[in-house]
């Protein structure tokens, strides 16, 4: 392949950084420009013979930046880099303020000719795209959509933002039919009060609907584990015919999909029109790379 | 809503163009244009209070004709219709095939301001999806799907229009690892050889790979049974991180899948630029009916 390759940016360097480095280092049309952190002062072993910036202006031409900061800083830095004429991708996964987050940034993506895909993790992501087919192939029924048992790295992220907490683990429980229990292991700062903690962390809208239980642990390094899971599940009516089923499960590295998915959604915003798209708005086969004609040949 | 409705016609009205007839009914945004048969005389009794005629001139404006004729007809019928203004969505399911009939229709359409959805079922069509998203999900690894157990459609017409096939029943059962075995039930005409026509079925590009088994039986109707199933596994590596496993599973009455599909496909075909496009080329909220804001606050 003689086409150039995408020149790829990764804005903060945490749990998910690393993994689109990874999926951005084994994708064949992409090129890490390099990363861009609050400190580029002691970067991190593997990161050696990668360019580690403060600005992303240090980094010459980008094409797109995959935002892995939490999903609260998403917006800011979207904003600004959509204006600086690059492209970003982002897991921003509050699913109650996605469609907010799209019309602000599809005004300044189109005032500026870049194109931004949001919420584009693996739910909301990937998961959503598999929820709008269920729903053209079986109009009328329900869908629940199971997570877990596994750690979420949206709730976890929330709850270490509490006064407080030095560090915390939420881990999501299916109890079946679309509802979930929070089990939330904190380490406490010295001095801090549990139920200080765990009130904030049940009035948090990321917890508010929920099942929440907080507990304190001396480590959570001890209860940490990336795996996580989905069980989505369809009964409903196609045309006037009922009882159609569909299920859709993942078991899989939590980070670790989402970078990829990033990954192939920083693909896709290069292949769009001047806006901001969730996944369901983009056809899967931009997505991929490679020869369309030959991806219609082996998928379709 | 006050949104103008779809007008779509059903070309051809056998098994599968039944279902399309309830798929169109059920659905919001669409109005019944007819039914274009071979002969309209002695409609089946469904059909009170529909329009049946024999040239799809006779049913006035036409925005999308839904194809539910046998797969071999698809591209002539979809050449003179995408020519004379009409959009086009059939499940053509020759995997083989799919590349080059996209190829000669997406010239047509162009040139006629029409847009054709081809191999729009459920596999190829939904399933196409799902494989696609899999693929970006995990790009290295392998992907298998698992049909049945069931009756194929496409393999049913298929060993009917043998000589000597009064009826027939292609059932397919999964074997695992993506093999099949092709159980095929067979009526014969007086005088007919099962020798012959074992013969003629398995020489078809539809079964010359897989292992398949000829049966005479006296009354196809006797094992006839519509319901079908997908098992479609995946595992595969996320950036760097190996065995993400993912699984697609369905139970459904497989013409009216086929049918509800095509009808999101006949609605999406709306929505897309001149040309032809298979279901992983467009974006999945373009076979949903509704507003798209609430579609995705609903489904992201």
């Amino acid at each position: 392949m003689t086409d150039k390759k995408i020149r790829a940016a990764i804005v903060g360097y945490g749990n998910i950084g690393r993994y689109v480095l990874d999926a951005l280092c084994e994708a064949p049309d992409f090129e890490v420009a390099g990363v861009v952190r609050r400190s580029a002062a002691n970067p991190p072993a593997e990161l050696a013979g990668i360019k580690v910036v403060e600005e992303i202006a240090d980094l010459g031409h980008v094409d797109v930046a995959v935002l892995s900061t939490p999903t609260r800083h998403v917006e800011e830095h979207a904003e600004k880099l959509l204006a600086a004429g690059i492209n970003t991708v982002d897991s921003y996964d509050i699913h109650s303020s996605i469609l907010g987050l799209r019309e602000r940034l599809d005004t300044v993506a189109k005032a500026h000719g870049t194109a931004a895909v949001i919420a584009a993790g693996w739910d909301p992501g990937s998961d959503s795209v598999v929820r709008a087919l269920l729903l053209a192939a079986a109009p009328k029924g329900v869908t629940y959509t199971n997570f877990g048992p596994g750690m979420s790295m949206g709730h976890s992220v929330c709850v270490r933002s509490k006064a407080g907490v030095k560090d915390a683990l939420s881990v999501t429980i299916p109890l079946g039919t679309g509802l979930h229990r929070r089990m939330v292991y904190v380490e406490l700062l010295p001095g801090a009060s549990l139920d200080e903690v765990t009130a904030a962390v049940k009035a948090d809208p990321y917890f508010a609907s929920d099942e929440t239980h907080v507990i304190q642990v001396d480590s959570v390094d001890d209860v940490r584990d990336m795996g996580h899971g989905v069980n989505m599940v369809r009964k409903g009516t196609s045309g006037r015919t009922p009882s159609q089923r569909f299920e859709f499960n993942m078991a899989i590295n939590n980070p670790a999909l989402t970078g990829q998915i990033l990954v192939a959604a920083a693909r896709a915003s290069m292949r769009q029109r001047p806006g901001a798209y969730t996944m369901i708005e983009i056809p899967v086969i931009d997505l991929l790379p490679g020869d369309r004609d030959e991806l219609i040949k082996h998928l379709v």
